[in-house]
């Protein structure tokens, strides 16, 4: 585990390179609050990657996280960009989800919001990492064309890309992605789809980085559901160069995680897919505001997110967890309240030592 | 991998066990053709498990199933039996998906099945195994009451249970099973749901594995998406005691898969998750029938079954693969046409390749 040394200091490479990772675990970026540049600082530090999240933030917010990051620590980190949504069906009625959400906004009191459409500031964040010379940024939502990957070479940021199935990864392998994280359907938060969020096959992370590695994909990073040693270590058999673990960080001392959505976490709780909340599809665990809306949400990214964003603020703050979105992958209930770097530690000895309890031999 | 010698043959043990298997795979039992007694004795006789599927045969075709089987082979061997249906609801109504699928029968020239209610002969198949004394039987779609569990295990029969869920797996710990089949979402055909057909969290493979592991659930069985070397390599790190696999024998040479539903096995082509064919959630390779009666298809398992027995037999016969179930896993492109025994012996190979591969120093 440790024959590699440290984490590799950012000043000695020039395009961060996956293999070298003292721990081959990356910390997900969770937009929305979880993710912290101490997160990110106490995962490094411990010799995994860290992720900063700027879904949702201004891009002086992501620059003033990404200095709070390079304050706390030299390794490398990455930053996370949200690709710009697909121009919307102008006839997507938005009207009639507000009327079944208006009961929502009375209940805490506030007004729903505005549901317009944005692209997250995707240029500027994209300049941002271009001039910060960030060394990794991944994208999720979408593949950046070919120009925008060569020109973050050009500063040195590896492009790593979320993808779903097997098209979307041939994609981002032709627009030059330096790895893919390989995204099951286990996994807490928004699905990655490229474009339309209806009809995706929502693979399993097992048969989708065995699809991804029969097709020659850039190397892979596990991602969704992985929350223990045996689980770790079964990607990396499975042919993972790393893997992405959120919810397994969502209950660590540093991170953001909201009281009420900590509550959940911990406690037994299914989760589904849902477009409730955002518009747009993700996995959480099942509440009162996902069973009531679910059927309702239509598939308007981020409209519907600026939507409930004021009731969920309230919610959040009135520790209500019944009107929140609870992103949470399948393995949640093994989520550990530790600090990050015991949490990455544990992972990596559990790890080894599931890979040495099931050797060639033990087949 | 032969450190353990050949596969333990059936006289020489009184309840199967699991982990003195030669080589940890099972070859899945697939009802409605693909099972057959030369396919599972190949694989038994290659140091694998193989499986008869007693679902939708008489008693007497499964008992002349064990029979060719015995014949053709002395290496334990297990039977696969459907869990007796939930009585169904009465006021679900059959006669609009009825009306819907008139133009596929007239199509082919037949008439739509009775959509009448069978347990499937349960009670006799299960004396049939305990007659057989059946080395290992396997129930999907429930739990055998523990009394049936006790009678099963005074007949030496050890008793698998195929499960979806932390919930279903407790219960089949509770009734006494020797093994869990632990189905992720990845797997092809019916899903082993316990009861009601919705509302089932659709839990990745590895995710589901570590969740019953850390339960202390009884021995399990991978099942789910898994295709080749590394993927059961990974499914063993995991934490399985073996791994079952069907549609990776589904293009074996002794398989009884027909020929249209060989030639989009061999294909690219998503799959999906559908009741359209059985009234039953399973996963197949989606086509035009699935794309047109899907949304209507009533959750009325074996009722929509024998409805639409006769059109997909008559189009199977015109070798029209648009309108039958066309069962396949999540890593259906990745089949192997090929002996059976060679299938087992080359995974075998692969997945002690891949642990070796990523050893603890490689973590």
């Amino acid at each position: 585990m440790d024959s590699r040394g440290p984490a590799v200091a950012r000043s000695e490479v020039m395009t961060f390179d996956l293999n070298r990772l003292a721990v081959p675990i990356v910390q997900a970026p969770m937009a929305g609050g979880p993710s912290t540049p101490a997160l990110a600082a106490a995962v490094a530090e411990a010799g995994g990657l860290g992720f900063l999240a700027a879904g949702y933030k201004t891009p002086e917010a992501v620059a003033d996280d990404i200095a709070r990051l390079r304050a706390a620590t030299d390794a490398p980190f990455g930053v996370n960009i949200f690709s710009a949504p697909q121009v919307q069906d102008p006839d997507v009625v938005l009207s009639a989800y507000a009327r079944g959400l208006t009961v929502e906004a009375e209940r805490h009191g506030v007004a729903l919001g505005e549901p317009r459409y944005d692209d997250d500031a995707y240029a500027a964040k994209v300049e941002l990492v271009l001039g910060e010379r960030v060394p990794v940024v991944s994208f999720t939502f979408g593949c950046p064309t070919p120009e925008t990957v060569a020109a973050l070479h050009e500063h040195d940021v590896a492009v790593w890309v979320t993808v779903t199935d097997p098209a979307e990864a041939m994609l981002a392998q032709q627009a030059g992605a330096d790895a893919l994280v390989a995204q099951g359907t286990e996994a807490g938060g928004h699905r990655g789809y490229f474009c339309d969020d209806d009809g995706h096959e929502e693979y399993g992370l097992l048969t989708l980085l065995r699809l991804l590695g029969a097709q020659g994909a850039p190397p892979l990073v596990a991602s969704g559901g992985l929350m223990d040693g045996p689980g770790i270590a079964a990607a990396l058999v499975a042919g993972a160069s790393a893997v992405q673990l959120g919810t397994a960080f969502l209950l660590a001392d540093e991170a953001g995680t909201s009281e009420p959505h900590r509550a959940r976490v911990a406690a037994p709780g299914v989760t589904r897919l849902t477009r409730a909340f955002s518009g747009r599809t993700a996995r959480g665990i099942v509440n009162r505001f996902m069973d009531e809306h679910d059927a309702d949400a239509p598939a308007a990214y981020p409209q519907v997110h600026h939507m409930t964003s004021p009731l969920r603020a309230a919610a959040r703050a009135a520790g209500d967890s019944e009107a929140i979105n609870l992103w949470a992958g399948q393995g949640h209930a093994l989520a550990q309240a530790r600090p990050a770097a015991d949490i990455v530690r544990s992972l990596a000895t559990d790890a080894a030592a599931a890979l040495r309890a099931r050797g060639p031999d033990h087949l």
